[in-house]
């Protein structure tokens, strides 16, 4: 034995899972293992032997044996790689993509490995993005709205398809013989969880920001449910459980089958489940109030602790020990950033800039950046609203669209490339805003995430737009660092682990050297530009001037008629 | 002698002359020939010796004898290249670029061809794309506004800093010592109608739309002209004249001198000068109220004709005699429009759509418009604001940008060329529209220029969202055409020519045989998208949301700083 103490963190994206194994003395992360899901995002059929059953548009499926595969493909992977010793692995913890839910048995097999229900859709894992379950999502917003549901101003007034309770609906409008079957409806989170311990938990994060549960007023009321369907007044009691487990505590030990699918001992502790940004936070260094988390990737989770709870305008979610036990945490979120700048890398820019990117064995992205970190703020005369997939926070309304101003025959790709990363930032100053006008505050920043590396043009435009100073985690991977972080709690102290998260993220969570310090110059043009990104932001965004609503109905109209015609 | 009889015209460009040798009988066209300026467009330094003299940014200028050159070369290769017998050819006429103006002395020689004067960029002749008069048009706006011009309404309430008075008071403010040596001001086409004639006239069409001529009231007066500066306001008197000549008048014969340089017999009747996109209108056959003529190409003139005055908000001009004897002529206009389609063919579209156009040994603009043109109106979801290069008609506006609204991941570069083109159309339905609003009747569409021949998809969309008719006149260089015609009114029926120009047109211009109907059912959907830009058109160019005036003022500023910095 080394006397060393490690924890695994698994972390279940959208196309893999991965396994990282993370010495808790100093948050070292000694090896990485990734298992490509082998059925991936399931959005066009089912897999054979099923695969003449087609699923409809903005269904996306997956399969849990894919995450089955990464316990027993990427854990031997990285006990392997390091020789760590199983005996010092002291706990293991994981994130996960959500709301991803499936229906299972009593026992926890998935009703998708039933023979006879494989071949039906509604039996297998429902993933964060399908969006098929839209109508249900109207319901439920509808109904609450009706009987003025307390809860519903928490999630900024409004519950998202994408959420548990959307999903579970849709199960019971459309399959109900798959809704009765299913003796529970979980959250994958939850189900890794209960296959690596056999113990069925359900966590704090996943309950609180995508099932509508706070710890002080539980769910919504049978009565709210049977408003949505008679059949769906038990939900909770019947195919959930109101035990709801705060992040931090141990769900239970490894299971016999779990220690002999990952070579790890059985009864190491592992943590209740989380999720994919909540988690990232300590791994960001932030267990306390006052400094703002960001995940920035192809979207941006922002993440912000508080000692009590509060409204702040058009936020994901407020949920105590949502992200700390003894914490609320505020979710917000902008539904497109790195996505946006993708879309205009390949939707946009001409053929010289790729040319340019090829000859400095470059990508375009990076041709980009260098010519738009010439520009001075304002200089290109653009502006751009940000909402190339609709606005999350703060005004959660998915029917909103891009828009650019200020185009000339002068205009070149890299100011619409710069315009584009200053939006972002100026959607990320509302939200900042929205929190200091609720009386929450946000002083520090922190990133994590794929961006931040790639892009520090974009980190300086978001510190001289917020006018906050930026820092950006150390570690390349927070989910399963966090994860990793929060094994080391359920291990506890006395197995060498932590006895909070806070003290797991002091030893094993680091900030890199960048930092990015507000340009005072720059920040009095931006501080302009933004009072233009506001009044713009209100009069499309809060009804003002309906027109980007309008054209996508007269778009949605054309493409009906299209498929008619 | 073949009992034939042809005329000459000769179309004065931007960078090049060209003559086209015209058949009176039918307008067949027999043969083209082009001179390229030697000069052209003047905009960096002054040509060699005085290559040293470096123009600042704004400016352009030309060189008169690229003019004379024209007449050398382009009138003796036509006639060559027919082998038409002199004798035969009836009528010179020509037209040109305008407000393109210069000073001379009294017997026409240049100013910039003396040489204590040749290093004077003021001496030189103003391209009509000199911009750097700007000063001089606020003042002269400024001014009328006070003084309560009555003239100022007639031009849409702006005079621009392309027009005549504005580059005289520039050569006077910032020259007086050209200006004082200027025993004329002339417009070149005037210029070099008198070079072709020995005799000095001054044609109704620029007096009306770039001197603020009319007929009924002539120039402003001499107190308007003092307001500005003291020493203007002998402007008229002293350097241009108050006898102004009537489209279709015959200035003159062919000089002794122009007879040697261009081949023809001396005495050959010359058409009093006029502007390239006025002539085009009877050379697309319309000489009567009711029909618009489009001359649609980097930009969109509308030419329309009237049996009275009227005011129509923002038009370029309402001119007596401006485009066809005894009619008023309007004229609006669309600042960008081939040039949008240019600037996002080069600025904005990825490479996949450059190697397809590679591969079909097309353009890039042939793949777009085959993509876009399978797409249905309303279907991507866009719309634009057609205001690359600011508003000409009706907001007449420069400061005015582009703008992009209903973005989304999903937007693909043929759905923005499609949005470009319909808001191209979109522009000319509300310049129609203000037409029909002051009661000027605004029935059939005619379109001619280089835009209709290559696009059409364009000419459908134009017809589908103005709920109009269009044809497409059947000459591809109408200019061109049209001044022979002019030529074959100066020589009269007597010499085997027309009377008038109505006559001219009956025989010798033509349509294509492309109609453009509109179809019902995308007219339906463009009345919805029609209200949008409409809408988006109002608050930003008329007010209600000035974010478009602050961004340029932010981006001025920051360019500034940057000079200076």
């Amino acid at each position: 034995m080394s006397g060393h103490t490690y924890a695994i963190g698994i972390d279940f994206g959208t196309e893999s899972g991965r396994a990282v194994m993370v010495d808790c003395a100093e948050g070292q992360e000694l090896a990485t293992a990734v298992y490509p899901y082998r059925h991936g995002v399931i959005d066009e059929s089912l897999p054979a032997p099923d695969d003449d059953v087609e699923l409809e548009p903005d269904w996306a499926l997956q399969d849990p044996e894919d995450y089955v595969r990464t316990l027993q493909e990427a854990v031997p992977a990285v006990l392997a790689e390091t020789g760590v010793d199983p005996a010092e692995v002291i706990g293991i913890g994981i994130d996960f993509t959500a709301c991803t839910m499936l229906p299972a048995l009593a026992d926890g097999t998935p009703l998708c490995l039933l023979e006879e229900l494989g071949s039906n859709p509604h039996a297998w894992v429902k993933l964060w993005k399908h969006h098929a379950a839209q109508p249900e999502a109207d319901r439920i917003n509808e109904v609450a709205a009706e009987r003025g549901e307390a809860w519903l101003p928490r999630y900024g007034g409004k519950i998202s398809s994408e959420w548990f309770f959307a999903k579970a609906l849709q199960i019971l409008d459309e399959a109900p013989e798959v809704y009765a079957r299913a003796d529970r409806l979980i959250e994958a989170a939850d189900w890794i969880v209960w296959q690596l311990t056999g113990t069925e938990t359900r966590n704090s994060c996943t309950a609180g920001y995508k099932a509508i549960w706070s710890k002080r007023d539980g769910f919504p009321s049978d009565a709210y449910f049977a408003a949505l369907d008679p059949r769906f007044e038990h939900v909770v009691d019947e195919k959930m459980s109101r035990t709801i487990s705060p992040l931090g505590s141990r769900a239970g030990g490894l299971s016999e089958q779990a220690a002999a699918w990952t070579g790890l001992r059985p009864g190491t502790p592992v943590a209740v489940a989380n999720v994919d940004a909540h988690v990232a936070a300590p791994a960001a260094t932030v267990t306390e109030p006052g400094t703002m988390v960001l995940i920035m990737g192809t979207s941006i989770c922002h993440i912000l602790l508080g000692d009590e709870t509060a409204l702040v305008e058009g936020m994901c979610g407020v949920v105590e020990d949502g992200v700390v036990p003894g914490l609320f945490g505020f979710e917000a979120g902008q539904t497109a950033v790195g996505d946006i700048f993708a879309w205009f890398a390949d939707e946009a820019v001409p053929p010289e800039y790729h040319e340019a990117a090829a000859r400095q064995r470059s990508d375009v992205h990076g041709v980009l950046e260098a010519e738009a970190a010439k520009l001075r703020p304002g200089e290109s005369g653009l502006v751009a609203l940000d909402w190339w997939n609709g606005n999350r926070s703060i005004l959660v309304d998915a029917e909103l669209s891009g828009l650019l101003i200020g185009l000339s025959l002068a205009t070149k790709a890299p100011e619409i490339y710069r315009a584009l990363l200053e939006a972002t930032a100026f959607g990320t100053r509302v939200i900042v805003d929205a929190f200091a006008e609720a009386g929450v505050a946000v002083n520090g920043m922190v990133a994590c995430g794929g961006l931040p590396e790639r892009n520090r043009l974009l980190m300086q435009v978001f510190a001289d737009v917020t006018g906050r100073e930026f820092s950006v985690a150390e570690s390349k991977q927070t989910p399963a660092l966090g994860s990793a972080m929060f094994g080391a709690v359920a291990a506890g102290a006395e197995l060498g682990g932590f006895d909070s998260i806070a003290e797991a993220s002091r030893q094993m969570a680091r900030l890199g050297d960048e930092r990015y310090v507000p340009n005072a110059e720059n920040r009095a043009v931006y501080d302009e530009l933004y009072a233009e990104y506001v009044r713009l932001h209100d009069l499309f965004g809060r009804g003002g001037d309906g027109a980007m609503k309008r054209l996508r109905a007269i778009q949605r109209a054309m493409l009906e008629s299209d498929l008619v015609g």
